[in-house]
This record gives C-alpha cells, sequence and structure tokens, in this order.
C-alpha cells in the first residue's frame, strides 16, 4: 500500500469537522456511526458550536485537539472547505475523507471548488478521498466514517468498492438482509485524488479481505488500472460490475459524474487481461462474491448435484449447462455405494435424488460418497423444505462433510420459512447458500472460472529480434497527424515489423509498370490510382491476371484511356500493380487507440460480416501467445481456420505471430491511431495482408 | 372448462380416504389443510380406524358418507389404490386426486399398477388427477387438499401449475416470503389422465386468476397444447419455465416423470407459436408474473426512469437497453416542467436524478409529470434508501398517482430493512417491486411483449388456390416408409405445391441427353449419376456451362468415359442434366417432424454456416404470413436477404412463400418425415431449389 494512504485505513486519531447535534444533519450521523462503530483510537468532534456529543467534547478548531490524529472527516458546507482544509494542513494531517456534496457533480462553479481544494491538498500532501462520497467502513478494525443508518454490516470478507455512494447505501442494507458479510467498503465519490486503483491496492492487502467487489463506472487512468489489476487478481479475486455498458447507460453515466465513460469494447477488454470477472447484475456479483469468499476451488468442470426432488434437480442439470458445466459421471464405486444406500426408486443417475424422504443423515452420507469420488469436481446440494425432516437437521448434517471437503459445496436452498433457520445454519458455517439451482450453478461456474484463471502461467510478452522500431518510428514522423499514410509508407511500416503483406508499386508510365512487373512477379493485377474513383471496375480501371511484363505494359495504357474516356474529370496518379494472391480465408485484423486503455487489437470475418454478425473480438495490446490465439478462437471466422468439416486448416500460427507482431507495433509506436488489414488472406501455410490502410 | 373437471375446482363435497391422527403422516396433513382453508363445502374423512379427527368423525367406508359428494382425495398406499378406486366409483364420484406415490416414477411394478388404476378410472368415468402429486390449492374458493405445513400462501391473481410436486412446495413457501399472491396451485404429478393443458383450459376461466404460470417438463401431446395454448394466451398471459432445456437436463428429466422430453427447439417453436412467455429461472418467472398481473400495459418501448441517485440510473439505462427498450426523449414541456420543479445539479436528461435530497412530494409530482408525457410508455421508479426521508413516505406519495396512471410503472426498490415497510405498502397496493433495476427492467421488458402479442391480429394461414394435395399423397404413397423420394418424384411433389424447383433429367443415353437438353434449355450442368461416387468432380464427373445441344451429346460421352476410366467399380446410372443458374443468395430451408409437435420449418445460411454459426431458426408449421416473414428476419442469412451495405435486396416476398407453401405441404402430409431445399437459390427477382431431398 502507498504509505500516504496508511491513516485512511489504520488511523491513529479521527477528528469530524462539522459534527452535528441535529439528528437530521449527515454531521450528526457520522459523529454517531464513528462512537458506535467500536473505533478503538482516538476519536475528535470539531463545529462551530461548542458542547457536548455522544459524550465528548466538541472543540471549535483543530488546534485543541490533542494527539493522536491522522485522519479528517469533512462535513463541512462545499464554500468552506478550502478553509477547513488549510487548518487541516496547519495541524500537519495528510488524510482526509470529505463526505460534503456540491463540487464537481453541480456544475461548473462545483468543479472550480475542486479544483481549488484539490490545489490545496496537492501542495500540502494530503491525501483526499471523495468529495461527494459516503466514506468508508471497515467491520474487523472496526470503523466506520459513514453516516447511513445502523446496524454497521456484519463483518466478513468481502470487500465493496463503490463509484457510486446511493449504491453503497442501497447494497449495505440490502446485503444485511440476505446475512452477507462485509470486511471493507469504501464510497469513492468523485475522485479527484484517491480513486479505484490506489483502493485496489490498498484493499488486496487487508488480510480480512478475501475478495474484491468494485461497482465501477469509469477508470481514471486505464494503463495503470490494467498493471495494478493483473497483480491484485494474481492475489485475490476481484469482481466488477461495470454500468454504463450500453449507450444511453453511457449517457447517463456521463451527466452523472462528468468523468467521460470509456468505450464499453475496451473495459471488456481490460477485464479480459487482467482477470477481473465481469457481474450481469448486483445479485451475481454478491452470489459469486459468497461462493469464492468461502470454497474452494474446483480441478475441473464436472460436477455432482444431489437432491431429493426430480424438479430441482432438472432446473440445476440445465443451469450447469448453461453455465459451461458438466454433470459428472459417477466412478462405479460411488455408483454401487449409492445404490446401497438409496431406494430402489432414487435416481442413481446424477443428479443424484434421493427422494423426498431423504433424512439428514442419507443426505451426509451420499454428499460424502460425492465428493469423495474423483469424477467429482464439485457439488450442488438441493433442499426443498423437506417433508418429513426439518431443513436445519438436514443443514446441520451437511455442514461438518463440506467443512472437511477440499472441493466446493454449494446449497440450492429453496423456500422462505421452511428454510430460514437453516439457511441461518449455512451461513454461520460460511456455506454459501442461494435461493434457486440456477443461481447456485452460476456460483460454482465463477469457482471454475477462477481455478482456470489461476491455472493460467503468467506469461509474457513474446520477444522478436526483428522489430525495427527506429525505422518505423521514423516513417511514422513524416506523417501530419490525422493522416493516413501514402501505400510506400504503409510497406516499409509492415516490413519494419516483419508482417508480410502484398507488395504494391504505383507506376507513372507504361515504361515503368513493365519493370516493376518484373520485380514483383507474375500473375498481376493493375489499378488505376485515383483518390476521385472509388468504384475503379465501373470505370474500366481493374486487371486481373496479368500475365507478362509486355501485357502490363499493354494494360497500362489500357487502363488510363478507358478511365479517361469513362470518367474524364477523374484526376490520375498512375497505375498499382500488386501481385495477385491465391484463393484463401479471408479475415480482417486492425487496432484502434482507445483513450482510456491504449491500443485494443481487433481479429474477425472479413466482409460484410464483420458488421452485419458482428464477428469480431478484441484483446488489449500487447497480446501474448496465449491471448493471440483466444482472440482467433473468440470468432467464427477464427474458428473456422482451425479447419471446420469440409473446410481445410489454415495456418493459424501465421495469424496469431502477425497477430503479436502487429499488437507490438502499436503498443511500442501509441502515435497510430488505427491501422486494418482488411483482407488478411491466410493459406494453409502462411498469411499475407492484401491491402492495409494506417492512421496516425 | 370440460364439464368433468368441475369438481376439481368446485366441488360440493369433498371426501379424504386415508387420514391420519399421525402428525408425521402426509393424511393428516391434508386434513388440517383441508380442515384450516376455510372451504364452505361438506369435508368427510375416512380411514381403517374409525375416530375423531379436528372434530369430524372419522368414516369406514365411503358408503357411510352423507351427500353431497363428488371430489375424493386419495392418500391410500399404493397397492390398495384399486380397491380404494372401486369404492369411489361405486360411490358415484367421478373426480378423484391421487397423492399418494409408487406408481411409474418408482420403475415397471409401478407403472403396471398406475396402469391398472386408470384402466378402472376410465371404465368408471372418472377424472383423475395426480398420482405421486402434492394436490390442489385455491385461495379465493378457498380449498386446500395439499399436505405441505401451514399457512396458506397468500390469496392473489397468479395461477402455478407444475408438473414436479417439490418445486410447488418450495414455491409455495418462497412466495409466502415474497409476499407473493396464488390465486391457484396444481401439482400434476404422473399425468396418466389430468395434464397441463387440460388445467390450462380450466384454469383460464377462474375470474381471480389474471396469470398463468407452469412448471413444465414435457407436455402431453404437442398439437392439443399449441391448440388451446393459443387460444388461452389470448385471454391471459402464460409464463413457461420449461426445464430439460439442455442435454444433460433432457436426460434427468426422462429418469425422473418418465415421459420423453420433446426436442427443446420444437418447445421454443411451440411458445413462440403460441405467444407463451419462456422465462430463463424461477425467480424471473415470477418476476414477470406480477408485473402482468398489476401493471396496464405500455403502447410501446420508451421508458422513462426516475431516481433520486446516479449510480442506480445508469444501471437502469443499462439493463432497459439489454431488454431491447429504450430511454424516452422528454417532450420540451416535460422538460420545462421537471427544470422548474428539480434543484439546479440535478438531472434532467432522462433518467432523470432528483438527488438524494428528493421529497416524498417531489418524487410523486415528478412521476406524474413522466407518466403524463406523450413520448413516454412506462416508468421505472428507482428508491434506494432515502438519507433524509422514509422509504414508505415515498411510497405512499408515488402510489395514488401509480393507481391512476394508464402507463405501468414499476419499483426498483433496493435494500433491504430500510425499505422493509415501504415494500410492504406497494405490495398491499399491487404495484410490482424489485430489489434491483435489473429487474425492474425485465418486467417492464415483459409487458411490452405483452401488448406487442395482442396488438398483433390473428392471422388465418394462407390459402393458394393452386395446391394439389391428392396428386401430392398419391406421388408419396409410392414411396417405402424410411426411404428418400426420387429425382423425378421429388420434382413431380414440388411442382404439385407450387414450389419452384430446378427441373433435373435423368439421360441413358447420349441421345437422350440431347433431347432432354433442349427440354430444358441451356446453358446446362452434366453430373454423373451414380450412388457410389460421393466427390462427382473428382472423376470428371462434372460439366458446367453446357451451351448446345450438341456439346451436350459429347459431354454425355466425355463423362460416361472419364468415370470409367477414374472409378472403373462405380455402377453408372446415367448423367443428370440440369439448367445452370445465375448466382444468387443461397439460404437453407427444411422441414423435420417432431414426435410431439408435428412439422417444424428451419430456415438458415446454406453452407458451413448452418452447423458452424447455427445462424437457423424454427418455426412449427403451418405458417402464416407474419410467420413466414419472421423466420427469415431471425436470422443473418434472411437480413441479408433484405440487403445489407452493398448487398442488394432479393426476393424476400418469393422466399416468403416458398416457405408458406412448404409448410402446408408438410402439414397437410404428415408422411413426409424429412424436406431439405439445400440450396435454395435467391434472386433479385424469384428463387428456385437447386437441390431438393425429401424422405417419407
Amino acid at each position: 500500500m502507498d504509505p500516504s494512504l496508511i491513516p485512511f485505513f489504520q488511523p491513529k486519531g479521527i477528528v469530524v469537522i462539522g459534527v452535528s447535534g441535529n439528528i437530521s444533519k449527515l454531521g450528526y450521523g457520522v459523529a454517531r456511526n464513528l462512537v458506535n462503530s467500536g473505533f478503538t483510537g482516538a476519536i475528535h468532534f470539531i463545529s462551530k458550536r461548542r458542547g457536548n456529543l455522544f459524550g465528548r467534547p466538541i472543540y471549535n478548531n483543530l488546534e485543541e485537539i490533542p494527539d493522536p490524529v491522522d485522519l479528517a472527516v469533512l462535513i463541512v458546507p462545499a464554500p468552506g472547505i478550502c478553509e477547513a482544509l488549510a487548518e487541516v494542513k496547519y495541524r500537519g494531517i495528510h488524510a482526509v475523507i470529505v463526505i460534503s456534496s456540491g463540487f464537481r457533480e453541480v456544475g461548473e462553479e462545483g468543479e472550480k471548488l475542486e479544483r481549488e481544494m484539490m490545489r490545496i491538498a496537492s501542495e500540502s500532501n494530503i491525501r483526499l478521498v471523495g468529495p461527494n462520497c459516503i466514506g468508508l467502513l471497515d467491520t474487523h478494525l472496526p470503523l466506520d466514517t459513514t453516516f447511513l443508518p445502523p446496524p454497521m454490516p456484519v463483518a466478513g470478507d468481502v470487500a465493496f468498492i463503490s463509484q457510486s455512494g446511493a449504491i453503497c447505501a442501497a447494497i449495505i442494507d440490502w446485503a444485511r438482509g440476505q446475512g452477507f458479510g462485509f470486511s471493507r467498503l469504501i464510497s469513492l465519490g468523485n475522485q479527484p485524488d484517491v480513486n479505484e486503483t490506489d483502493i485496489l491496492d490498498a484493499v488486496v492487502e487487508d488480510e480480512n479481505t478475501r475478495v474484491l467487489t468494485l461497482y465501477l463506472e469509469s477508470v481514471n487512468d486505464g494503463k495503470r488500472f490494467v498493471e495494478v489489476a493483473k497483480r491484485v487478481t494474481r492475489q485475490k479475486p476481484i469482481i466488477a460490475l461495470k454500468v454504463g455498458r450500453y449507450a444511453s447507460g453511457q449517457q447517463a453515466a456521463a451527466s452523472h459524474t462528468g468523468a467521460l465513460a470509456g468505450r464499453d469494447i475496451a473495459y471488456q477488454a481490460a477485464f479480459k487481461k487482467t482477470g477481473i470477472f465481469r457481474a450481469s447484475s448486483t445479485e451475481e456479483m454478491f452470489d459469486w462474491a459468497s461462493a469464492l469468499a468461502c470454497c474452494p476451488l474446483p480441478a475441473g468442470r464436472s460436477m455432482a448435484v444431489l437432491t431429493n426432488a426430480g424438479g430441482p434437480g432438472v432446473i440445476a442439470a440445465d443451469a450447469l449447462e448453461i453455465n459451461g458445466l458438466t454433470l459428472a459421471e459417477l466412478s462405479p464405486s460411488s455408483h454401487s455405494q449409492l445404490a446401497a444406500l438409496l431406494p430402489p426408486a432414487a435416481g442413481l443417475h446424477n443428479p443424484i435424488d434421493m427422494l423426498a424422504s431423504a433424512s439428514p443423515q442419507l443426505y451426509a452420507n451420499c454428499l460424502k460418497i460425492l465428493v469423495d469420488d474423483a469424477n467429482v469436481n464439485g457439488v450442488m446440494v438441493i433442499l426443498p423444505p423437506p417433508p418429513t425432516h426439518l431443513a436445519e437437521e438436514i443443514a446441520d448434517a451437511l455442514i461438518p462433510i463440506i467443512h472437511t471437503s477440499f472441493k466446493p459445496v454449494v446449497i440450492a436452498l429453496m423456500g422462505e420459512y421452511l428454510i430460514k433457520t437453516a439457511s441461518i445454519h449455512f451461513r454461520m458455517a460460511r456455506v454459501p447458500e442461494y435461493r434457486f439451482p440456477e443461481r447456485a450453478a452460476s456460483a460454482l461456474s465463477v469457482l471454475v472460472k477462477r481455478s482456470e484463471f489461476l491455472n493460467l502461467k503468467e506469461e509474457k510478452t513474446f520477444i522478436f529480434q526483428d522489430l525495427k522500431t527506429e525505422l518505423a518510428r521514423e516513417i511514422l514522423k513524416k506523417i501530419k497527424p490525422g493522416n493516413w499514410l501514402g501505400q510506400d509508407s504503409v510497406q516499409l511500416l509492415m516490413k519494419s515489423y516483419g508482417i508480410p503483406c502484398s507488395e504494391i508499386k504505383l507506376a507513372n508510365n507504361a515504361t515503368e509498370a513493365r519493370d516493376f512487373s518484373q520485380e514483383i512477379g507474375f500473375p498481376l493485377v493493375l489499378k488505376v490510382a485515383s483518390a476521385d474513383i472509388s468504384h475503379k471496375s465501373d470505370v474500366g480501371g481493374v486487371l486481373l491476371n496479368i500475365q507478362t511484363p509486355q501485357e502490363t505494359e499493354i494494360g497500362f495504357n489500357k487502363i488510363i484511356k478507358n478511365v479517361k474516356l469513362l470518367d474524364p474529370e477523374a484526376r490520375l496518379d498512375g497505375v498499382y500493380l500488386q501481385r495477385m494472391s491465391p484463393e484463401g480465408h479471408d479475415v480482417i485484423i486492425g487496432s484502434i487507440h482507445d483513450m482510456q486503455f491504449g491500443a485494443l487489437i481487433m481479429f474477425g470475418s472479413g466482409g460484410v460480416e464483420v458488421e452485419g454478425l458482428r464477428d469480431i473480438a478484441f484483446s488489449l495490446a500487447p497480446l501474448n501467445k496465449t491471448e493471440g490465439l483466444n482472440l482467433i478462437k473468440e470468432t467464427w471466422a477464427g474458428e473456422k481456420l482451425f479447419g471446420y468439416r469440409n473446410i481445410p486448416r489454415a495456418d493459424v500460427d501465421a495469424v496469431q505471430e502477425i497477430l503479436i507482431r502487429l499488437s507490438l507495433l502499436v503498443s511500442n509506436l501509441p502515435e497510430i491511431s488505427e491501422i486494418e488489414l482488411n483482407p488478411l488472406r491466410v493459406f494453409t501455410s502462411g498469411a499475407i495482408a492484401l491491402d492495409v490502410r494506417v492512421r496516425v
């Protein structure tokens, strides 16, 4: 953790500036929560009016306050913020939480005020959380600087970091009802100083936190976020609920935080690169979090389902399938053990249906057989209200088996009143329980994803010895920003990074064409070179399958003649010569520069399918070998390269190498704003770009 | 309603056979629930041991029981069922609920017993619900023949029909906790007699039921289900949770109910044809049900979001987009009214962010403006725990506006304890409330779907005057079941239904080829006819672009010579002649026969895309015009026919007509088991099948 952030998480003494005895004021709430939180360090209050609050004196100014004090919580009206901050500085405090609102989020005036506040903070080496936030909460320390109504959330092992205060408030209240525990809650507010990335780094070190959850509207610095998150996810899982996913959502995000939300595709790529799990709803985020916090990780995707009724078993089987998991094939030994225990009408084929009469002991015995089966990587136990036993008796029988298992076990506990006590027993025992099999299956799937992520070794970017970055930089230097490179420069640039590219020469006259044709080789294509002509074949401007130097010369003249006749206005630059390429798979490879995250690499189907089918995938540059291969596999265009039915396998390795080289080019030379190889033609052996466009 | 089912839903007197004084027996539970239910008709008990139960005498046999009695509930051990049924018959009762298990679901012995039971029931005109079920429950009558632990579910307007008893039990308990009310609950059990379709027909007439929900593992008679459901959905919405969706789920379903689950694609097509909404989870089913039961239907897809915080507003905007809804553009008048009411920092661009201080009155006033705006079709109100007011005060201010609005309003009520009272107020007022914006958005979207469904006029199947069904039947009669039709028969069959099909002639010698060529016209393709040769071009067996009768004759001889040289073993039937078709869009059209639902029509991309991309869609035959068009639109192959970028529009009308004609062919002639037009080539004007295969 950045040492300057330590006072936020391990303060020795806290001063609240702007407390109030008026119960409807936020300054009252903060004082109440801080006192009630059980914080063991010093707590001091400041207000304009002296007096007493919760048995403590209210001081008038910071100078009066005894040591230690290293964290200030400010709830003063926005216009007074700079004055308050000056006092804080004078008192030698370097960590401040500004709860107050009335800054950037209210418009131009507030933005000015926020800038002025930040100027003072920076000058004085003061770190600042907020403004316009709810504050910090740590259930283990304990500490609570929020103004939210009591009680505090239950202590737990999930940290929640939020860019929206209202979401924080709703989540705390909701989680309390779910019996869901938090380790820390951090409301970030407008984030002119401390932001989501700083907090990731600080929270991952917290020994009480096992999972980090994020409500994210945007990130402050995409590249730094990726770098930090990559490190953090190796230690602890991060789940993000990223909103502003769609056009309309983005609009709302922009008007809300005043921050420009990055393009969603870039966020998706950033999550993929860092191993952050993206939840699609708030409930999913916390369903996943409890599984990740409480369960061991499975070694594979084969799951067993243990149920006392057929219907929920069918739902579970469907749900596992939807989540990419499979129903385990039990070992013969498990099968015969189960057969010995269960009544004849029971279902011995996974899902194991013990029938409605299943006793607590039977539940426990069957679960033990399942977790001991080498073919089983994890278990979902289904528990609807049992007709002849109490659900909590079954819970109590299951819990010891679950606690001694090295495989994850999640519970689909169906119902409400009849399973309430069982639910409490499971929660106390840290066994994740979900109301329906669908949610339990999703939880098992995130455990599999986490396990697969950790099994992937960290992989360095592949190093090519032949990259000529200096040469490439020289080529780009000659181009004005915003402009497209000419064909000659494009060819040189591709060569400098070893990206195979079909040679194109511009001939100004027939003799030149003849000479170039011998350099390039046959068969050739001739195309008129003119910025004024968009449909070249319509004006007789294209000739295919030119076989000899003589045909080239004749062809040159023919094209010039055709075009002059059919489009006399067009300005002509000459005629392009290009070697004709044999048939192959046409794919598209490209890169665009994202303001937040840097270069994104795209791979997908060529032709109309790119837009019509959206058969494209993106990754953040630079790519390592696995990322290059995965990017290809994500699309139907890529799947076809591996061979499909009567389509033979194409040279996937060549495409992978080109993707990696291109990703290094755009990473090393961020001045490239856009680049497109369309098509890249892929053969049984080798691949070549037929048309390349590059913009600076 | 089938008159024979009336005693199940309006019994005059009920007898429970197999009551027990032992609290752990199901026979105790049924007696208790029936007495406690408040049922106003006669209630009688029968057991082997005389005595008293809940203040009523226990009789020994049915003869002793006074009139009226028209419904019997049986909880006798399975082996005694036939004897009990004989008594029931003797007493003149024609409606029976068999709660007992031990029948088909336990294996062969049980299946025999179930058949014997049904034999007696059929002979005696007894209608039978169950066996292996939980029974019936009607909260309005009221009536409760289940053995589930009390209390009864809250009275409501959603009926739940379930093929799984355990799901029933779990749902009743869960719904109680959600404050969710039911009108009727029907547990169907093994369904040898009364099944899901019978019940649909019976329940739709119930004036207390507004929405029908179904937990479905399979249907008994697909065609009847479709016919009944089409009628029912015109009156009241049906939501189905169909399980056994995936391969593994289907396996579990088969071993559970013993019924063969129809292919999921056929179910999907049946739901599409009938307007049944398919929920993807139990929670989604009931989220939708409460919206459909309580809300007026929206006139369009434009929704407004009213919030007191930015974050949840962003989540809502995202969620609306995911659900295919749009954020309404407010009218200028609404905009200025809102501007006048709200503080300067508020967000006036939909989602409307009133800021955290929003009072109950402000919530109400803003909601009024939104529902009165002609550009708004519905509203989502977001209510996280408000920092300075009570959530229930806001609920109370909103409810009168919602009650007088003709547009749907749903609430995203975020939290738990702090919104508990508000939640109760909303429930009492029949305003649907959801814990998170994601679920509220999904509820709005089902309202839109229902509205769009009801706006679609019922459309009769299009009648073509030129269909020659008798002729087609004659052609098919000559083919042995399981066999493929020869090309001549295929041609005649297609002609009989006016489906354009490229003519193919089989020539046995060069002279015949020459004569045929003049009949068919040029240019031609020649192909060797031999069942032994799979790759015709590899042995010189294909000649393209034949232009004259003379070339045809030469071509015939050349092919025979080539093939004899390169594949001397192959048996030759002659040479096929086919007119060469110009370039066009190749699509695939086909039909397969589903055991449950009859003929399914398929449309999709030709070539490897069919399987690789799964760019295909299915509908149940016969198709009306709208269904034909929708089937085309569901795929990317179809989208391209309408023109896309540089692809010109093709003759969609011709494809639509061919789809309808084909759907009539397979509906009128169910002996066709499989048919495939691959490819159907589509031109700017017209379309023609180049290759057709038909199996009987």
